[in-house]
């Protein structure tokens, strides 16, 4: 595991690592070639002198973080991984989020790439270039999206944090196709203020870090909270594990990761059930009707759209566009659907600590065969389906999510994925930082 | 006026009264001529029953509240006004509101008549007949609606209290038309849990009382807390009275009751302002696409509308098909819109401690002329259009409202409604006590 925040922050405060150094080291790495396509606006040399007269005290002691391409940030445009914002009015204020980061002593070291608008799992952003995936390098593969530069900046070493949004899974794909971490906590918990917003619904403020005890630092930022200290420990908990959805596709290095984890966790005393959980299969009737993102990001897009459709990625009007015949009655039934299906879901996982699941069914795969062309769109579609297929249980159940790497040494990155309802973020936290803790050593 | 539930509760305490012999009192005006078409189901034995054995210690000392039709009561169906209903399948459960009224030691002495489905704020139902106002006799004038039983059970003196619902003016409407007190709270203080929607986003769970008194106590067991008893005093005060829109169209006794209220409100030393409120005219293109009801109870109605549209009341279908074509992105649309509505008319009201209005510009006119029949919809959907002209902003705004009566005495009913912007009840219910002294005393 890379060094993390809290460790270099310790050093830092112990005099024996500094915060301009630091932050000389993350923008070597920005402008290495791992970060190509990873920053659409690099923010350096601010980011040195920042780093230069920062507070030690502070608790991201003038370490660097970056900003997913649609929080707003104060003087610059936002333009979202787009071209048609590109030259948008620039904001006026820094976004919730982004404002709490930087009064805890972040440093911006620069904008990240996403997908346009922040649709799609996969990352492909075709006006800004595809930042490739950090960890996995023998050829050029997909980061995940829509956080793409998000996550690879976090783990390729150029910020600590990677600050972005997670409306169906788009802070835990990349953070599971990179191997790190990535906490999706309960959506309200964090203000969506200064967010460009792709679900209004679904939307949720969060962070990728390098490890679950960064990922509780930050959200404590982020919701301007603190996390309970207590939780069970492993030896007494009990998992649930899905039978249906989340384990079906697998591809054989994620079954295997999966199965490792599951064993181990086992090994320590922890109690693991399969269960049957039909509910999953209602998701479909209930989003029959074209789900939240495609109604939210239309009545959002629509004026934008009709003015400079030339402008989008095709693939992503293409499916802002599915919003535009859904009726307002089909619109309050899915939202009343979602509350009912809420509730049976939340009866269903009261006994337990969490539910486990693979976060992705699958490892990064090459960008080549989803890259920008009519000719790929069926692969293209195919994948994102794949990718967002798990984490979108999360946020359709309002829920929190961690996803952290379970691989073994020297594999490819497998995210494994704790998830419970809304609410149950601390003890999601607290256990994923024992579960971490025990993968690391067995 | 007629004695309040605190004066008669507070003489059953004293020994001088008993809750039988003051139920048995109320059933006598359920029974007599004032109460035609006033309950569409009597409760009267049972409320005698449980009169005669109630707690003199709870708040409501057992006495006889109604309950509008479209609660929830165990047992029995929840028609809601309508005949399509009239044989639904019985409720398992009280609605949280009636199990309130009742742990509290409220006693139903039946459900109340509404206008079909709580569409309309005239109070006139095809079905089931239209009680007649009860404070002016004169010819059978309107009662208001759509709580329409429920006011008059209050005014006629069958009930101490009458549970109802506030979509658009619900409550305040037949309170102003009928002489009593309505208060319409924040909707989120009280669940609708239980209460048969008509829109999901305006629905207020409140109630009709004979004196404000009874509104703060009656407030206070629906809502399970406990109202401030602090309030800022009288001659303190500092209101507005728009100059748009709520002062339109008043018929000469409406505007002579009102100016007599603020001369008196003003000689006992409060600060009365008339400011111009342009905001009220963005109200028509927020609702342009149709507005919340009709989206919402067309989601709630289509498929019962599809299969018995011959026994729905032709103006409510004609309302609620209304809600057929809006698109999901026009409802979105209006949600964002009404919150940017909501927050710059909390920014024009902050440092009022309320806005003086007429509840309704007219006082009840008779019932024939806008009887069920063709030939009278034109005139009917003028006068409900003037109904709920000025309280269904207090419902756009998320606000809370209290009507009380401010006419001369031997006068024609009018409301006086003394509202604000959301969660300021506390303030509203106690500055409406001194309000009413004063007007009592006057």
């Amino acid at each position: 595991m890379q060094e993390d925040l809290i460790q270099i922050r310790d050093a830092i405060r112990a005099g024996q690592r500094s915060a301009g150094g630091e932050m000389a080291r993350c923008v070597d790495i920005a402008q290495s070639p791992a970060c190509k396509h990873v920053f659409t606006r690099a923010m350096f040399d601010e980011a040195l002198a920042a780093a230069a007269g920062a507070r030690p005290d502070l608790p991201l002691a003038g370490l660097a973080i970056s900003v997913k391409d649609l929080f707003d940030m104060a003087g610059q445009p936002t333009p979202a991984g787009s071209t048609v914002l590109a030259h948008a009015p620039a904001a006026s204020a820094d976004a919730t989020a982004v404002a709490r980061l930087r009064a805890a002593g972040g440093v911006v070291i620069g904008r990240t790439n996403m997908t346009e608008f922040a649709f799609s799992g996969v990352g492909v952003n075709p006006h800004l270039g595809t930042p490739a995936n950090a960890a996995v390098t023998d050829t050029p593969r997909v980061p995940g999206g829509s956080s793409s530069g998000a996550a690879v900046s976090v783990a390729a070493g150029a910020a600590f944090v990677g600050l972005g949004s997670d409306t169906g899974g788009s802070i835990r794909i990349p953070a599971a196709l990179n191997g790190i971490v990535g906490f999706k906590n309960t959506a309200r918990l964090v203000p969506t203020q200064g967010a460009l917003p792709l679900s209004t619904t679904l939307d949720t403020v969060c962070a990728m870090t390098r490890s679950v005890r960064d990922a509780i630092a930050v959200h404590e930022i982020l919701a301007a909270r603190q996390v309970a200290p207590a939780a069970r420990p492993l030896p007494e908990c009990r998992f649930a594990v899905a039978k249906e959805l989340f384990q079906d596709a697998l591809e054989p290095a994620v079954a295997s990761a999966f199965d490792g984890a599951l064993r181990s966790l086992r090994d320590a005393g922890a109690q693991i059930e399969e269960i049957s959980l039909p509910l999953l299969g209602e998701l479909p009737a209930i989003n029959a009707s074209g789900g939240f993102s495609a109604a939210e990001s239309y009545a959002w897009h629509r004026r934008l759209l009709d003015r400079s459709v030339a402008g989008y990625d095709p693939r992503v009007a293409q499916r802002i566009r599915k919003g535009a015949d859904m009726k307002a009655f089909e619109y309050i039934d899915l939202l009343r659907a979602r509350a009912d299906w809420i509730a049976r879901m939340e009866a269903a996982l009261a006994d337990f600590d969490g539910v486990l699941s693979p976060t992705v069914p699958v490892t990064a795969p090459p960008i080549a065969g989803v890259a920008p062309g009519a000719e790929r769109d069926a692969a293209f579609f195919a994948l994102n389906g794949l990718l967002l297929r798990n984490p979108s249980v999360v946020n359709m159940l309002d829920g929190c999510a961690i996803s952290l790497p379970c691989q073994a040494p020297g594999e490819r990155p497998v995210g494994l994925m704790l998830w419970h309802a809304a609410l149950r973020d601390d003890s999601v936290l607290r256990i994923a930082l024992q579960i971490e803790q025990r993968l690391q050593s067995s």
